[in-house]
C-alpha cells in the first residue's frame, strides 16, 4: 500500500463535500481533480468548498475531459444522482477516459434486473476499456444486501432474510431529512411520493442483490412508501415538524418466491425514532440475529464505503461489479 | 446454477462426517466420492459412515488417485487435520489431479505470515494447475476474521477491532468438548497446554488476515490459554465436570502495532457459558457493534461455510486464496 491512488471526484453536492473530506483524510488517497457544472463552484477550490480549513490547490472543473486527461487519474468517484438514466452518459464518459469508477448511484448498485439494456451495455463498455464501474453506499451497497448476503455464508439453510434499518434522522444532513419528507404535511407527503421524490431509492436493488446471490428467483418484489406521523413536537438542528405532520418514512421492500415472502427489508428514518438499530435476521439454519443496536450514521458510513471501494475497483476483474461479485471492501490503512 | 457441482470428500473424521449430510442435502452439490485411509471405513458406503438413513452409492477408498482420476470431481472438500504440515502433500496430491479445494485446515487459512514457504509453494502449484485453494470455517474463516473485516468496509476510521466468541459447549460435538479441555483437572489442562494439543487453531491467523487486509503491519501477536473452572457441578450429553475442574477454554489472541494493541480475539468455549454471543466491535468511525446473542452453533455454521465455499473456489481465480480477497461464500439455492 505504499503508493497512494489518484482520485477525481465528479459531483459537489452535499454528498460530494462531505465526500471530499474523507479522500483528502486517507493518506493511501490524493484527490488530484473536482468536477461539477455547477457555475457557482467552478474555478473554486474544493478545499474550500468542501469547508476544509485550507485549500487544497484542486480547482473545481466543469470538463471531466479535461481532468482526466493528463493520465495521472486511476479512479473517478461519482456521486451526482440516484438516478440510472442521468448517470449512464457520465459513467460512459469516465469508462472513455480509462477510468475504474465508485459512484453513489443507488440506481446502479444492482441494475441487472431493473435497467438490464443499460446494465449490459456499461458492463460491455467497462470490459472493452479494461476498467471496473462499482455502484455502493451503505444502504444499498452494504446493510441491506452485502451485510445479509455474508452472513448467510454460515448458514446451511436459509428461509427468509429480514433487514431492519430503523435511524434517527436528526444527525444527518439536511438534504436527507428532506428527502424522508421530515415536516411534511400527511398531504404534501402523499403529492410528494405520488410524484415519485419522496423515497429512498434501492430497496428494490438490494432485493435483487441478494436474491441473484443466493439464487433465489424473485416472482415480484414491492416497495411501500408510508409516512411516520408525529406524535409530538419534534426538531433537529435544521428543521422543526409538529405533531401531525410527517417525521419521516417508513419504507418496506419485500420480495416474493413462489408467491411466499423471503426478503423483507424495512427502512425507518425519522426525526426522533426510539428504537434505533441495524439489525439483520437470518430465518435459517443456524438462525442468526446480527444487531447493532446504536445504528449505523449513513452519513459518515456512505463517504467511508465510498472512499474504502476505491482500493476494490483496483483489483476488481473489469467490467460492472456489484458488491455481491467482489472481494468485500474494507477499511485500509497507510 | 441449473449444473450441480461434483465433489469428493477427503477426510471421514467426526467433521467430515456431519458434513457429508450437508454436503448431500444440497441439490446443486453431488458428492461422487469419498477418501479415508482409515481400514475400519474403507470400503463402506459414505451414507452408511455419516449416519444417514440410505446408502449413496458412494464406497469410501483409501485412494484418493482413484477418485479425482475419472476426471468427474471439480472440488474436493478436504477435512483432515488443523497441522498445515501435515496436510500440505494432500493438498498438493489434490492440486495435481485438477482439483479446485476446499480446506478446513485451520492453519491454511491465511498461512503467509506463519508459513510463508509451504504458502508459496501451495500458491504457485494452484496457478500452475489453474485451480483454486481456500481453507476456511466458522473460526477461523468467518466469525473473527471476515466479519470484522467486512464491517470496516462502513468505517472512516479504525483503531482497534474486538472480536468475543463466547459458547456454551454442551451442544457441541464429543471432539471439540474434548478438545477445549472439559472435565480436565487443572494440572492435566496444563500439561496438554504445554504439549500444544490444547487450543484453538486459528487465532493468529485471524489476526493476520484482518491485519493483512487492513493493512497494518504486526509487529507481534499473543496466544494466550488459560482454563475456565468449573465452579459447580456441569454435564453435556457426553461427559461431566466436577467443580474445580476446567470446563473449557478461554484463550486471547492479541495482536500489536508499533506496541499498541489493534486486535483482540477472545474464544471462550466451557461447558454451561452464561454470556453466549458473538460480537464484533469495532472502535473506529463510526463505532460498530454488532452482536448475535444467541451465538452460533460452531458444527453447523462450520460445516454450512465449507459446503457453501464449494460455489466460491469454483469462480475464484487460480491459486491459494483466502476468505479475504475473494468475493464472499454465501449460501445459495437450486
Amino acid at each position: 500500500m505504499a503508493d497512494s491512488i489518484s482520485v477525481v471526484q465528479v459531483g459537489l453536492g452535499a454528498l460530494g463535500r462531505l465526500l471530499a473530506k474523507h479522500l483528502v483524510e486517507r493518506p493511501n488517497i490524493r484527490v488530484v481533480g473536482a468536477v461539477d457544472t455547477d457555475p457557482a463552484l467552478v474555478g473554486r477550490d474544493l478545499g474550500e468548498v468542501a469547508g476544509l480549513a485550507r485549500k487544497l490547490g484542486v480547482e473545481i472543473c466543469d470538463d471531466v475531459s479535461v481532468v482526466c486527461a493528463n493520465g495521472r487519474v486511476s479512479v473517478a468517484v461519482q456521486t451526482t444522482t440516484s438516478d440510472l438514466a442521468a448517470v449512464k452518459p457520465q459513467i460512459e464518459a469516465l469508462i472513455s477516459y480509462g477510468m475504474n469508477i465508485v459512484s453513489s448511484c443507488e440506481e446502479l448498485s444492482y441494475p441487472r434486473q431493473t435497467a438490464p439494456a443499460a446494465s449490459e451495455e456499461i458492463d460491455r463498455l467497462a470490459r472493452e476499456a479494461g476498467v471496473s464501474v462499482l455502484a455502493t453506499g451503505v444502504n444499498p451497497g452494504f446493510l441491506m444486501d452485502l451485510l445479509p448476503i455474508v452472513l448467510t455464508a454460515i448458514c446451511a439453510e436459509v428461509r427468509k432474510i429480514t433487514v431492519l434499518r430503523y435511524q434517527d434522522a436528526r444527525p444527518r444532513r439536511l438534504p436527507f431529512q428532506r428527502k424522508i419528507g421530515a415536516g411534511l404535511t400527511l398531504e404534501e407527503f402523499a403529492e410528494k411520493k405520488a410524484g415519485g421524490t419522496l423515497r429512498h431509492v434501492g430497496l428494490t436493488e438490494s432485493m435483487h442483490m441478494i436474491a441473484g446471490r443466493l439464487g433465489w428467483s424473485l416472482d415480484r418484489t414491492e416497495d411501500i412508501i408510508e409516512p411516520v406521523v408525529a406524535q409530538r413536537h419534534l426538531s433537529s438542528d435544521s428543521l422543526t415538524v409538529e405533531p401531525g405532520r410527517a417525521s419521516g418514512v417508513y419504507q418496506r421492500g419485500i420480495g416474493y418466491v413462489n408467491g411466499e415472502e423471503k426478503i423483507r427489508l424495512e427502512f425507518r428514518a425519522c426525526l426522533g425514532e426510539e428504537d434505533v438499530q441495524d439489525t439483520v435476521i437470518i430465518d435459517g439454519e443456524p438462525p442468526l440475529t446480527f444487531t447493532n443496536p446504536g445504528g449505523v450514521n449513513g452519513d459518515i458510513a456512505t463517504c467511508a464505503i465510498l472512499t474504502n471501494a476505491v482500493r476494490s475497483v483496483l483489483a476488481a476483474p473489469p467490467g460492472l461489479r456489484t458488491m455481491a461479485d467482489i472481494a468485500p471492501p474494507s477499511w485500509f490503512s497507510g
